[in-house]
């Protein structure tokens, strides 16, 4: 998340079977650091997964036309890297060389152009595309489950931020951008996106849009859909191009039915996003809240205040010794504000004021924890992996309720899971929540799992609490997701959650643009 | 917009020709006024003319099943209040007693299994329904001009308040509610869903979902888009419920495939809406900018401040002359800034810096001025039925765009449709525009127009007026409507905004979800 991030990316080389910077990976020493770091919470066998070793591939099924065969290339690494998104079961299946059908090809179109030879093949030979921008899915999102063969769209290298306006302060950006080009785009305008998912690193616009990403800011316009002027969409039936204005009451929204799509009604090629100067005044603070239903309700006060605090980060007493060494079992709560344009001193002073009324105690100490946690934020994929290679179960799952079925919610999620959690080690997981979004009507919980794993039934375990949890948060009012999406791995609390007659027009609307049904099968429509 | 709304409405009647309440029309001497008012403006043809006395109608042509039957009236005051909606084009159609083809029954549900059994015999009958709220519509959203029967579906039977959950801030609002009962009903509880669009009155929150409304607050969340938490919608295809959750990333949002569909894709039945406390503190300020080129810049320097004022509304030397009597040829904005948690003058001092830096001058006797444009900006409607009456082509018609394509689009609009307005009284039509919302990325301009009428010859003379401007500001980048919505009458430009393969995906939904096509034929795909 710096300025050197181009320069970087042409020098570093991205993992196959992990996350983000393969020398980023941690090695053994800072695995066996980490060991001792979890071994009072979770029993560890002792043993460290090797970093796997690329394993040989059968050969790619697939023969496209030369134009389309130039765009493709079929070696086991790059098949191998666009199997899986980037999920903890992902991680584990590649750390065991688990890779039971790769893409046969991955094409990576320069042009618009070659996304419609793509597709024009793709439809005629009725062979299944998956877009794939940074492939940091960790739902199943770019993983074909069909059994055939397959094409993994790889999108990057339609890159770069092609025009800025700077008068309305909107930017094309091409859909394969990843998040420092862009940001490195826009900062000779001093300007910014200020769209920061965990991912942004390793991840698209592109793939925000299409997944409807939620940016790490806590409130205001902080999801991607928001911040869309305009998208221009390559469909099999033809290019779909939004009109750039500020707002317009003509119809339904167009782009609202690509967001969120997820590659399954056309590849989202380019788009105007609304970007912003970059922020000069900031204030921030930490609070300690002995009890966790304080907090909570202070938490709601601020969202119902109309403050609209940049960051609003909520750890339960858990979420906080494990994540900001605040091992006395209170809660924490992060809050800043941020603004190009004005101080926000008077703002902070308010949140903190309100957040007193419910017992909150500013910490002297707080501003490392405060300023900190991004650091911790972008690093944790990367402790996910040296945590599957010791054998833990760790994962993430979130969601979005009412204030009024949080407490609820949040009891029976913990309870379920770390019940459900409880493995032939007798350990019950350890289930902390932060929250990441606040909104006047409701929060968005995330909570981390860590359980005692088995080698060799880690998916297995990783499945059971994945269904208690989705089981739990369906039953009291939650989505099934609030930012990441619903791939293949949410599909049965999706079909739950959206309305039948939306899916009637979601499938008719499928099969009027993708006809053939080769875009991301599996996907929302199964 | 005040607190008697429901016990008022008991007594007071809906006026079948013009707008809103019967006894609000302008009488003899109140026309005789204006006429002297405008007069030095344009030149009138001294006539008056009466309210119409409503004709006699041909005898329905449509015979429903007992039980649906029981849910309609067939009188002609009825059948007349819901042959059009309340458009310039509407009001003079009605002052002739030109009703071509008034609705054959008006059905009045007052529960959700009416609506259902209304739709069941009208998709088994094949008659048209054409879904009714507070029937404000400018765009002929509410006039069937197939030539057949077709029934006229009146929701206001729907309505009221059903709960409030004061946790998490929202309401459960059926869709016939009007304006001001859902006020009412919020009050009790500090609370206000602070929607207010010009037609707030006679207006109701289902006719705001199916358009895509825009409040009258220049920023934020002023769209009810935005305010919308869940949607129940009755369609042909079965019923369709949304999660009631802050925000999801389940997919394309189906609400927002709903939001917008004028009709055409069911019956909002009701919905849960976003309310918030009462604003307390407020802070307003009135400027003055000699060049109106200035007065575009402080706006845009506000509107990408990130301050969201409430109102931001930017008067042209003539809308400040015609509208605010201030009649020295300059500019003038409107701020104004409220909450209901804490005092926002910081907010408005740095607005007014940003302003001064463009030489804006606020003015001394400006408080009036600001806080007087709500009541003319509700009367209005009432006094463009004077003018009808009077002879003058009258009429309002807006966009929005960016702020790059802003000062083209404005001078370009202006000079087409005064030139297209000059009619044989030799007279150019004079163009006013005024901001109602602003955005960071452009404004909402919105543009009322008076023009020499010819009796007789009103509708002919504004629809030339109006495909001028439509062409025009298509050719320059700005939505065919901001907040107007589509209906028929916008139809032509419509076609031309949306994407093509967008209009594929709305048809084969319409077909999925309506398959008799009964729904509000004519609205969006024609």
């Amino acid at each position: 998340m710096n300025g050197d991030g181009t320069r970087a990316a042409a020098e570093r080389e991205r993992s196959w079977w992990g996350w983000g910077w393969a020398d980023q990976a941690l090695d053994e020493q800072a695995c066996a650091k980490l060991a001792r770091r979890v071994s009072p919470f979770l029993p560890l066998d002792g043993d460290l997964a090797p970093v796997p070793v690329l394993p040989e591939l059968p050969a790619p099924r697939l023969a496209p036309p030369t134009a389309v065969a130039a765009l493709c290339r079929a070696d086991a690494r790059t098949r191998a890297a666009h199997a899986y998104g980037r999920a903890y079961r992902d991680v584990v299946r590649l750390l065991r060389g688990v890779l039971d059908n790769p893409p046969d090809l991955v094409a990576y179109p320069r042009t618009e152009q070659d996304v419609v030879a793509v597709l024009d093949w793709a439809a005629g030979a009725g062979v299944p595309v998956v877009p794939f921008g940074g492939g940091t899915s960790v739902v199943g999102g770019v993983e074909y489950r069909g059994g055939g063969p397959w094409l993994s769209l790889d999108l990057t290298g339609l890159s770069g931020v092609a025009e800025v306006d700077e008068v309305s302060r909107a930017a094309l950006i091409r859909g394969g951008t990843f998040g420092p080009d862009l940001e490195d785009a826009l900062r000779p305008h001093g300007l910014t996106l200020r769209h920061f998912p965990q991912s942004f690193e390793f991840s698209t616009f592109g793939g925000w849009l299409a997944t409807r990403a939620g940016g790490h800011y806590a409130t205001g316009y902080t999801h991607i859909d928001d911040l869309v002027e305009a998208l221009r969409v390559v469909t099999p039936a033809g290019i779909a191009q939004s009109l750039r204005v500020p707002a317009s009451g003509a119809g339904p929204s167009p782009d609202r039915l690509w967001l969120g799509s997820e590659g399954t009604l056309g590849v989202i090629t380019e788009g105007w996003a609304r970007v912003q100067r970059r922020p000069e005044f900031r204030a921030g603070a930490a609070l300690r809240f002995d009890a966790y239903a304080d907090a909570v309700q202070a938490v709601r006060a601020v969202a119902q205040s109309g403050l609209r605090p940049a960051n609003c980060r909520l750890l339960d007493p858990l979420e906080a010794m494990l994540g900001a060494a605040a091992a006395d079992g209170a809660s924490r709560l992060l809050l800043a504000f941020e603004s190009a344009d004005h101080p926000v001193d008077a703002l902070l002073a308010r949140a903190v004021e309100l957040c007193r009324a419910h017992r909150g105690v500013p910490e002297e100490a707080a501003a490392g924890t405060a300023g900190q946690w991004r650091e911790t934020f972008v690093g944790a994929p990367y402790l996910r992996d040296g945590l599957a290679r010791l054998g833990v179960v760790v994962e993430t799952f979130e969601t979005a309720c009412t204030w009024a079925a949080f407490e609820a919610l949040h009891a029976a999620v913990v309870a379920a899971v770390a019940t459900a959690g409880v493995t032939e080690t007798g350990h019950p997981a350890l289930v902390t929540c932060r929250f990441t979004h606040v909104y006047p009507d409701g929060p968005a919980p995330y909570f981390t799992v860590y359980a005692a794993g088995r080698r060799g039934a880690e998916v297995a375990i990783w499945d059971a609490l994945k269904r208690a949890a989705g089981d739990v948060i369906a039953a009291h009012g939650g989505t099934i997701t609030h930012h990441h999406a619903v791939g293949r791995d949410h599909l049965p609390w999706y079909a739950g959650q959206r309305p039948e007659p939306f899916a009637l027009a979601l499938r008719a609307a499928k099969t009027a643009l993708d006809p053939a049904g080769v875009l991301n099968p599996g996907v929302l429509l199964p």
